[in-house]
């Protein structure tokens, strides 16, 4: 019963279709990000701007990407990874709207990403997921039970490399962030800001060493349980692993 | 009652109620590009080896990346024009599934997009909408109606500065290509596919001084029928201005 929902998806978010939204309602915007218990282990991560990598130029990036499912058994460093969380949704400022900008464009400035990661080998960190914190600059621990990295590749229809990745971006929306502006268009936009943030991991993993892979083929209740998220207001988009040459 | 579409949308493309895809069915898969009239207006395009663009390092590119409205008059030349087509669809090569490998990542190699250009001011190509014979690295004309600037800035929720650019990408998905290996998810994946093409605009845009701003909001239908597209097997999923600084 699938048949055709893909063409209503698209009629239905035609601009003549759209429903008043709680923005033009005049509904108080969303937070910018999830709350989160102080609590909680939080992982302090190294500031960018200290951060070396080596210098790669854009045009030969961009030729060169591919996409990689195999790693050697080097860790990434933790400053390796604070960079790359940086170049994917690194927080630049908050302007007075309020809103986000960022290393990357989103719809709106919405923003509507947590970025949550599984980490299998960077150094210094416990394997498990973890929940980037984009405005602290800083990574909470979520789930380190046993095994958690195959359990993650199982719920991505078996896609075991993932297990065997270094770490691996999870990216998933707060939907409402996203609606609260565009209604049911946002949809099709937290879609088109993931490629955008997925693309900038691919060309940035290029100056550690590192190679990247997309994967959009996950079973959505499987993952979103194991991250915690309940599937409707929050849930993944897209996923990407990483890992050393 | 365009209400919970989107939520809709996402639970009936999960992978456990998908139905089986026509490449399951052993149906032969589409051809990686569309066909096109050879005694049409084609323009060459330089090859992008022979193109000299300013050196600029990738991380500054991400970090310095922002959208970018108001343009000068300053027209592109054909050689920069050529050089952003490569960093968003150039084929690489053609390997024997068959499928492109080209300069973006796309789920499962399907790459269902067609680029169309509304073309303002590029120096030697009369203004007008073009296609992009990625294959060929040629350019095709489609349109070359007056105002057809004012028309499709018109056609995106009357955002007139897409008439102000020097040239306005249109990425349109042959959604077949995508839909015979993944049936409705691919819906999903040419939304994704599209952000990781506009994040390449946006990055190789800085080495030849360049801004660009993304474009989600659009009418579909009266764009689609200014490109010529009938809105359901081929439709346009993002558009991103380019101008000079």
């Amino acid at each position: 019963m699938t048949l055709n929902i893909g063409k209503e998806f698209m009629e239905k978010t035609k601009y003549q279709y759209l429903d008043e939204t709680d923005q033009q309602k005049g509904l108080p915007q969303p937070p910018l990000e999830l709350e989160y218990d102080s609590n909680s282990t939080i992982i302090d991560l190294p500031s960018v701007e200290n951060i070396e990598v080596k210098n790669i130029d854009l045009r030969e990036a961009i030729q060169e990407r591919k996409s990689l499912r195999k790693y050697s058994d080097k860790p990434l460093t933790i400053e390796e990874l604070s960079y790359l969380l940086w170049c994917t949704q690194g927080v630049k400022r908050i302007v007075s709207r309020p809103a986000t900008i960022r290393t990357v464009p989103s719809a709106g400035a919405r923003h509507s990403f947590e970025t949550y990661l599984l980490i299998n080998r960077v150094d210094g960190i416990k394997p498990g997921i973890y929940r980037y914190l984009a405005i602290e600059h800083k990574l909470i621990e979520i789930n380190t039970e046993a095994n958690i990295g195959e359990k993650v590749a199982h719920s991505c229809c078996r896609q075991m490399f993932i297990a065997d990745s270094g770490v691996t971006f999870i990216w998933s929306t707060v939907i409402y962030r996203m609606k609260w502006r565009y209604g049911e268009r946002g949809y099709r936009y937290v879609h088109l800001d993931a490629g955008h943030v997925c693309q900038n991991l691919y060309l940035a993993a290029q100056s550690i060493d590192c190679g990247v892979c997309a994967i959009g083929a996950f079973d959505d209740d499987e993952l979103n349980k194991l991250i915690g998220l309940d599937g409707e207001e929050q849930f993944v988009v897209y996923l990407a692993t990483v890992g050393k040459r």
